[in-house]
């Protein structure tokens, strides 16, 4: 009880202080920083029309292209071309099977000429055949070591610091925040929490089938090459329903992939709020939308005109885009 | 802000109240009542070798005979028993069809003689075909009416004291308490954080696939009459991997149902605690274990012996039992 007291009052402390200092500091004084502040009054106001509970406060994020970067592929693609290299000793059938033979060659668009399917094989080669555990484990190692191949820096310092101080600002006003990714959720939820602030139990993400073993009378969760859930489009909402039960006041996403998520935090009763994250900043990040095959923004991006849906122009609206940037 | 230190400090308030009055009050000072207290002390004393930090303190629960009664059949399947009866004057056919025509004249036996393809039926006709939106109204409706067959009390009352204390106890020690039931998810979420201050998002539970479809442009989740997951056996450490992801160091089962997720739980490093509640009183509750259709606790009581889990004895070790009992 007593370090629950202590976190809480230092909580307490940060929140304020933070908030004195401005809590969305890497934010342009632009519309979508007072959109998200306008938002959240109304949410958290006692005498608002719009007042939610703060067991309703639900909110949710999108990861790839809204909390860290996705560019030049997603990072998870990233880490499954370095785990076919670190595995290719234990495969030499790979030298001479596709899509293996060209990853290994470094010629991905041969490799991946053969689409989902060739897609699908690399991603249960290098995901799936290990217990949960070692599987935590060989995340943990790449990170600890992997460096983006354009920034340099590690993965996890590719995130946005305007989305890193949102995420913080929602939950010092009483938000419960998640992230909804079409990322595997046990490719995530090993550095969510010290990355994010956001703990295991509330990520939401693509799986693979596990199995329940016992090994010498241990028991193990084996990972198994089997689709068990895609966290993206439709299965947005149905994995929000699924691990959350409750529809989110709030949605932040940046793609195509986000659209079905947004719809149906809106589609709720009372005060609503989605927010798109426009990459518009060549210089700073990548400019891209509706022809990138990475995060692609198109529909959403209509859509969201259209229904009034806070759109983020990354180069005018973030002061600075990087958490590394800030000095 | 200002609502959550509020909250906090009655929190707080209630918390400590609790405490001075004795949190277990309902529990005799048995060795379970001493086992769960020291255990807590444990992992919460920042000098104890155990300690263990609050992120970590992950408690599971079953609910069935675990948090509520479950006799003389699933709170659930009497559910279904009861819908089918208020659908059947829109199923004409159900008349000569099994195992409906059985069971709208009260002849369990025969309606369920088809064994699990039977029961599935059933379920499936009962709890797929509308919206989550529409299931979840459903679900309350039937609790604000109906009344168990022996005690004639609303189910929701149906829920076990000392379990109660237990649980807001253990969340007073800085837990955060899960329930992972092999009952349905979307039967459990309406009332959860009701009755047991469990929100939604940390429940886990059995499903049905949802579809996602715009309805006049409006976003619903379709129930589908299509198995999801069943979360029992070993499908317990599999769902409490998917939804929380990190290992509990506590969990609470009665059935064999709940062996796996104790194996898990107590796999982990550190102290790690194991409780089954057996239902040996007759008279206040009722006495079953190792026959019994539902909730059979037959190899999980030899396990738990063997391991030195705590094993309630509920007609010795608990003062009261139901929560109406209580003055």
């Amino acid at each position: 009880m007593k370090l629950l007291v202590k976190s809480f009052l230092i909580f307490l402390l940060l929140g304020t202080t933070a908030i004195a200092a401005d809590p969305l500091a890497s934010w342009n004084d632009t519309g979508p920083k007072k959109a998200i502040i306008e938002f959240v009054e109304q949410v958290t106001r006692e005498t608002s029309p719009n007042f939610v509970s703060v067991f309703e406060r639900i909110a949710v994020f999108d990861n790839d292209g809204t909390l860290w970067a996705e560019q030049p592929m997603y990072f998870q693609g990233l880490f499954a071309l370095d785990r076919v290299k670190a595995l290719a000793p234990q495969h030499p059938e790979w030298k001479t099977k596709e899509p293996f033979a060209s990853l290994l060659r470094g010629d991905l668009k041969t490799a991946f000429a053969g689409g989902e399917r060739a897609m699908m094989e690399v991603v249960m080669a290098t995901h799936a055949g290990m217990s949960t555990v070692e599987f935590e484990k060989i995340v943990q190692d790449w990170l600890a070591t992997a460096k983006h191949p354009k920034t340099h820096k590690p993965y996890t310092e590719m995130v946005y610091q305007p989305m890193l101080e949102l995420l913080a600002y929602l939950r010092a006003n009483g938000f419960k925040t998640f992230i909804v990714s079409g990322g595997g959720v046990e490719f995530m939820r090993p550095w969510t929490e010290k990355v994010y602030g956001i703990p295991p139990e509330q990520v939401v993400g693509s799986s693979i089938k596990t199995k329940f073993e016992l090994r010498e009378g241990k028991p193990v969760l084996m990972r198994l090459a089997q689709l068990n859930f895609i966290d993206d489009k439709v299965g947005k909402p149905i994995g929000i329903n699924d691990h959350i039960g409750r529809r989110p006041i709030a949605a932040f996403g940046n793609s195509d992939g986000d659209l079905q998520m947004l719809q149906w935090t809106t589609a709720g009763t009372g005060a609503r709020f989605a927010l798109l994250v426009h990459h518009t900043d060549a210089e700073r990040e990548w400019a891209y939308d509706r022809k990138s095959s990475v995060g692609r923004l198109d529909k959403a991006l209509d859509e969201g005109k259209a229904k009034g849906w806070t759109i983020v122009d990354m180069k005018n609206d973030w002061k600075t885009v990087f958490q590394f940037e800030k000095k």
